[in-house]
């Protein structure tokens, strides 16, 4: 039954919540209709009743209905007004297209990962997550995958073991011990990659219909994995040192969350690092509310360390029982070799086991041979040490020039590879106009877990050295 | 609400099913409780009853009520008789175990595979689906992977592409125009093995509660991986020449599936292939009650051609669109290299690589170039080659070895590594006796889609070169 009396929406406008009145309103109305504070079929407050209540222009008020029009939360009724309507997720939908997409469609999920695939020139990529091929060791994977050919090589033939290379996973309980994370090899499970890690994880711990609570903004590939698998994502803001706890804790209340994933150390976009109250508030939350945590430490080897930047890992505190801890090597060794992992408790990690022997019977045991050769002749270490001091100076060049053509950096880290920037301008628009001039962006709007419009984008400071780049974001922004 | 009346079953014992009487018992009581047609709390005939009209003995019946009440099918209530229960799906909660599974528990299909992947040596493991390692080869593996260490570095960095390795996917284009399959690169995507490949078409093409067809007896893995997905797994009927067709057309009505997971070419476990007559009304079938087709052709460069063995392949006969084709290399090549791909409209193509993207992001291209390496160079041919001369030298003696202790061999094929053997005796029993004595079985009931006991069991003809083995075999057949 659709009611139709009419709302009150409260303050929705802020000055410290970041991007512009358009967004902000777009933002916290569509929050409180995934909520279900505003039901479907209410009737909206009119153009004029709205600004006068938050005090904005009626103007304002225009856009940021017509784009909650645009993004099906809202629908106008010619003569009586807007109306909350029955909303079909834009990320349900996305996977089942029928054909290439056109480069001029609007961006989504599957389309920015698609093109991140598509092997455009590095240098055309300030929005992909990889660093460039110089940056990274070919030599070092060349040779490890020599070493490999030159095994018994009865042990090229068979199928790897259900948890993975067993000397491998002992040497990831060093890696993790030096992260005071106490995990035995029978703790840890190999993946395809942090993507199949999150989808065995999920696939274990919820059923469609259940929440899942993501960073907002997050790693936006996950949405629409979540989505197919017909569970519920809610994002969590992220400020400076963390999540919005306050927030967290309200929503966990509402919500009643299955699963939390997180980025505690050098968040993707934002670049930044969990203090040490935050992550003692997150796990608090997780005892009260019963939800599992999910801790992506991706970008783990990118990290110079707690003295550069405040970073508290929830598994180091919680030691596997209600945090599960995923890591990997693509960001760092190659993106090719398809090595990931998960660390959890003994129990969970025999299900997660069969659940992957069940949907890929094992992982490729050549790849985890080949980096756990790389891991034990010592090089790696050196190899990080040169990527973070290079990662140093490209953010110290990237924000000075970001800034000086008018781009606001949301936090300045001292730390990772992306720069999480405030163009003031639809980066929609932005990225669509870039990419006919060959460039690929990574606007905000996919980071967002409800993909709402933003003037946000992500920067690679890895992947700016093309003055391509410069004089088209220089245009932009004039 | 629970009828109590007493039910008549009709004639479940037939000579030619195949099977001990108490078997074919079990086997169509249990069919009928899993197709509704014996409903929950029904009363079953009593003991006395049922021996006079089935015409066998008492015993007889005392044993197939009692299997039928340990695997969940039947209840017993003192004084009153048997009656059909409720049935938890044993695939259903096998992947839940919360430890290790002690070697003396009750083999199911995850148990199964942990022990094949625990690298037991391979003349150990009759049960096994690989050929032992001094049957394959593993310097073209090693050169392989040489090889593509010396390409330029920076393609060992980056992400595979989205589909897979292209000029692997035109190589595919090619072996598939042998088999008369028309496939533009653009419909084939790779994928980590066949088991992912299953696991993408089943959660593109089921919800939960639809329903799968297998054959029966099938490849035991895939039933828990579709349990998983809250599908319904229904077996048709393997014959000589391909399924049951009658079956076929009676339980399609019935269930209204979406997929049949079929093993057209030399198929596990009886190695046998589809005749033309068989395909066609397969095909035929699948028009009528509109469900798709997957053909899971892995075992398909073991085959020696239809002058040897008739077979004939549905995307051959359909080109495609009703029938999704998957292959690869784990049997012939290296099962550590996880290279598989699926056939494949172009649309469905699109959107199955968009799942794999969403669940693993992309396949290793390092273990697809060293593939393509191999398949170019045109050594595979004889190695192939090399392999099923073995095969049918081997098939031969073993065939001869089996017969002469007393096991009959279900379906004397001229092709292929399984036999299909009747041992007249429990095997799940022998399983655990011969685990005892370290030898890895294959018991008929992993095979069934209901996990129903079975006399039969299949055997590696290439994994029986150990003495052991037969001294075992011997012992428990005479």
């Amino acid at each position: 039954m659709r009611s139709s009396s009419q709302l009150t929406i409260g303050s929705v406008v802020s000055r410290d919540s970041g991007g512009s009145l358009v967004e902000q309103i777009v933002r916290s109305v569509a929050c409180r209709i995934d909520d279900k504070l505003l039901r479907t079929g209410s009737r909206m407050p009119s153009i004029r009743q709205f600004a006068d209540e938050q005090k904005v222009s009626r103007f304002t008020v225009v856009e940021a209905y017509d784009r909650l029009v645009a993004n099906g939360y809202l629908e106008s009724r010619r003569g009586s007004g807007f109306f909350v309507r029955e909303r079909a997720s834009l990320i349900n939908t996305s996977h089942h297209h029928t054909q290439e997409i056109p480069s001029s469609q609007q961006p989504d999920v599957v389309w920015l990962v698609r093109n991140m695939l598509r092997q455009l020139p590095p240098q055309k990529m300030p929005g992909s997550g990889l660093l460039p091929h110089e940056w990274l060791d070919g030599e070092l994977v060349a040779n490890g995958l020599r070493a490999v050919s030159r095994l018994n090589q009865s042990l090229l033939l068979h199928y790897g073991t259900q948890q993975g290379f067993l000397p491998f996973r002992q040497q990831l309980q060093l890696k993790l011990a030096e992260l005071e994370i106490a995990a035995a090899p029978e703790q840890i499970v190999t993946t395809n990659g942090v993507t199949q890690a999150l989808d065995l994880v999920a696939r274990e711990f919820t059923q469609p219909g259940d929440t899942i609570f993501v960073d907002d903004p997050a790693w936006f590939l996950m949405f629409a994995t979540f989505a197919t698998l017909g569970t519920k994502v809610i994002g969590i803001p992220r400020l400076h040192d963390g999540p919005d706890v306050a927030k967290l804790a309200e929503l966990a209340a509402l919500h009643k969350p299955k699963l939390y994933i997180i980025h505690s150390v050098l968040h993707n976009p934002t670049s930044t690092s969990l203090s040490a109250a935050k992550a003692f508030q997150v796990l608090k939350t997780a005892e009260l509310h019963d939800f599992m945590i999910v801790e992506d430490d991706i970008y783990c080897d990118m990290h110079p360390g707690s003295a550069v930047q405040a970073a508290t890992r929830l598994s180091a505190l919680d030691q596997l029982n209600r945090v599960i801890y995923l890591g990997g090597f693509s960001k760092t060794l190659a993106a090719n070799l398809r090595v990931g992992f998960i660390a959890t408790s003994r129990e969970t990690a025999i299900r997660l086991a069969d659940r992957k022997m069940l949907s890929s019977l094992t992982t490729n045991e050549i790849s985890e041979r080949v980096v756990h050769k790389i891991l034990s002749e010592g090089h790696y270490r050196k190899h990080v040490d040169r990527i973070r001091s290079k990662l140093d100076n490209a953010r110290d060049e990237v924000t000075n020039r970001v800034e000086k053509i008018g781009m606001r950096v949301q936090y300045r880290t001292p730390a990772g590879m992306f720069l999480w920037v405030d163009t003031g301008k639809d980066t929609i628009a932005m990225t669509e106009r870039a990419l006919e001039k060959g460039f690929l962006l990574a606007p905000g709007s996919l980071f967002s877990p409800h993909q709402l419009p933003s003037t946000h984008m992500r920067l690679n400071v890895a992947a700016m050295a093309d003055s391509g780049v410069w004089n088209f974001l220089e245009g932009e922004l004039s």
